[in-house]
């Protein structure tokens, strides 16, 4: 017997690592100081004052099944990277390197390598080295073209530069940043109305929304790092939340302290088509809506109201931003209003 | 329609949470700054010198497979945390912290807290921090009970301390530390063997290995960090591989200089009877079997011959350790002799 006959193939996998080396390669800044097959990678961390280390692994849940459905890898791999950048943004970290994971029962060297495509393009926009990964073949466990993705990023914040929450108090500000679609959560719910109960297909041109089903579900999670960066250097933000599953309410409240409420204000924000599309389709709950999707922000901040003056009127414009709600006395609680 | 009726459920999800939850707090070290809820775990890293940060990521393959047909879920979490600790101590790494993700179909709560009962082990055992984790249900992704495990490490080495095979010279000798079994690699042939081939179940006895399937197949990855702490307190290490897929050759070659080549005698450390089980019942032949499986040898390390007089005088009996071979001049390749 041979290993090849257990469904594993050693030449396919090291084909494919050749040619996503390839992508990895122009990731690599100089503090990378380990080469290719190194069993761990190797990030030099010299000359930080008092470096905390922000870590975040994720996935990009079924939205994987769609893009296997338009038979389109290379924006997954985007979504995963921007996803963790914004996971470890919250805190105010920014990314030093990241890996990943690709899971499947039968390797496709050319899919391997459109997701490792996408994974770079992202660490690049970063500067985020991706340092290592690894590319599991396992036959029985994934079906047909089926394979899982997931990463692991590691970022840097000062530790006097910690964005934590503590500061925040009533009368502060809570302005928010716009998302552009579903990012990277809800998916199955989303799925289950386009394609089970509407019977469209991945290629299908939806009216309502001015695009393909594929092109509407598939837009690239937004990463929020360099609209930051920029708001933080006209003002100082105090807290943060990335909008992912759980919705508005959900993560804003793990960043709030225990003695703050936040009031957002429905209808202060512009809300994508796409979630009128699929409330209305799927007659989904308002409710609902709001837990589970992040229905047009995709990141809320809170500032003082001096520093939301200055933010809103030297990068409202250019980033988007909208005033979404206040800061008032409570116990750390999230209300739509 | 509602977010439960695509098959992700919230509130399990939550309670699954909170069963983990306990697990993981176990493993928090000082220099995690984060709490449980945290969008990215916090560690800080003050203190070194000039630190150097060694990462891996890996799965365990489909011994996931051997832990489903036995209904044990508390020992792949161990070999999970065990391997990717042997992956970054090749570069003389210790470990500081991992992150670990799981994906299902739909979420077992019982199954997941056994998973991060055998992380939290592990981490424990080697002072690393559970600092983060994903817990996905993804129905439509993975079938049944199918699930998968995929975690990342993140440690340190000074950086003049890092372990680079640059040293190794002709003349210098290989020792070995014994595995116990087939660790985390191979499983996708010994299933075929086991389960396809001879029929056999996971609660089988089988007479030539003393124990049952489950217990042969579903032995812990050993990690070998004490081992190398003690070793190389005695003698310098110069170069050390982490046997794992693709057996002792191909992983051996990857930390050695292009300059000399490793002779390894066959013969020279026991093994394991799995493997002799595996190759006759597979009737794989010898070269395969040397391919898929570690044969033995958990892990491959460089020493001068003075150093290997002093670690076998002072450490050979209590680690098993084994001379299995020398360094000659050479290319950067391993023959198995």
């Amino acid at each position: 017997m041979k290993y090849k006959d257990s469904g594993v193939n050693i030449e396919k996998a090291k084909r494919a690592k050749t040619a996503m080396l390839e992508h990895v390669r122009k990731t690599w800044t100089p503090q990378v100081l380990s080469g290719p097959g190194a069993f761990g990678g190797m990030f030099s961390l010299a000359g930080y004052r008092n470096p905390v280390l922000v870590s975040s692994v994720d996935g990009v849940g079924t939205k994987l099944i769609v893009a296997r459905m338009a038979g389109r890898y290379d924006t997954v791999g985007q979504d995963l990277v921007n996803h963790c950048v914004n996971d470890i943004l919250v805190q105010g970290a920014r990314p030093l390197f990241f890996l990943d994971y690709i899971a499947s029962g039968s390797l496709d060297p050319a899919v391997v390598t459109s997701i490792v495509e996408g994974l770079s393009i992202a660490c690049r926009e970063h500067g985020c080295a991706l340092i290592g990964g690894e590319t599991a073949e396992m036959p029985d466990l994934y079906q047909g073209e089926d394979f899982d993705l997931a990463g692991c990023i590691v970022g840097v914040v000062e530790r006097d530069e910690i964005v934590d929450g503590s500061a925040v108090a009533p009368g502060d500000r809570v302005i928010g940043l716009p998302s552009n679609g579903l990012h990277t959560n809800g998916y199955s719910l989303a799925r289950k109305i386009v394609f089970d109960k509407l019977g469209l297909r991945a290629g299908d041109l939806v009216e309502e929304l001015g695009c393909s089903v594929a092109d509407a579900l598939l837009k690239v999670h937004v990463p929020y790092l360099a609209a930051f960066t920029k708001i933080n250097a006209v003002g100082k933000v105090k807290a943060m939340a990335h909008i992912t599953g759980g919705g508005i309410a959900d993560n804003f409240s793990r960043v709030l302290p225990r003695t703050c409420d936040a009031r957002i204000f429905k209808g202060t924000w512009p809300v994508p088509k796409i979630f009128g599309f699929l409330g209305t389709k799927g007659e989904v709950d308002e409710a609902e809506m709001y837990q589970v999707f992040n229905m047009g922000l995709g990141m809320t901040l809170v500032v003082s109201p001096a520093d939301e003056e200055r933010i809103l009127s030297r990068l409202g414009k250019e980033l988007g931003i909208c005033r979404v709600g206040e800061i008032v006395a409570g116990q750390g609680g999230v209300t739509l209003v």
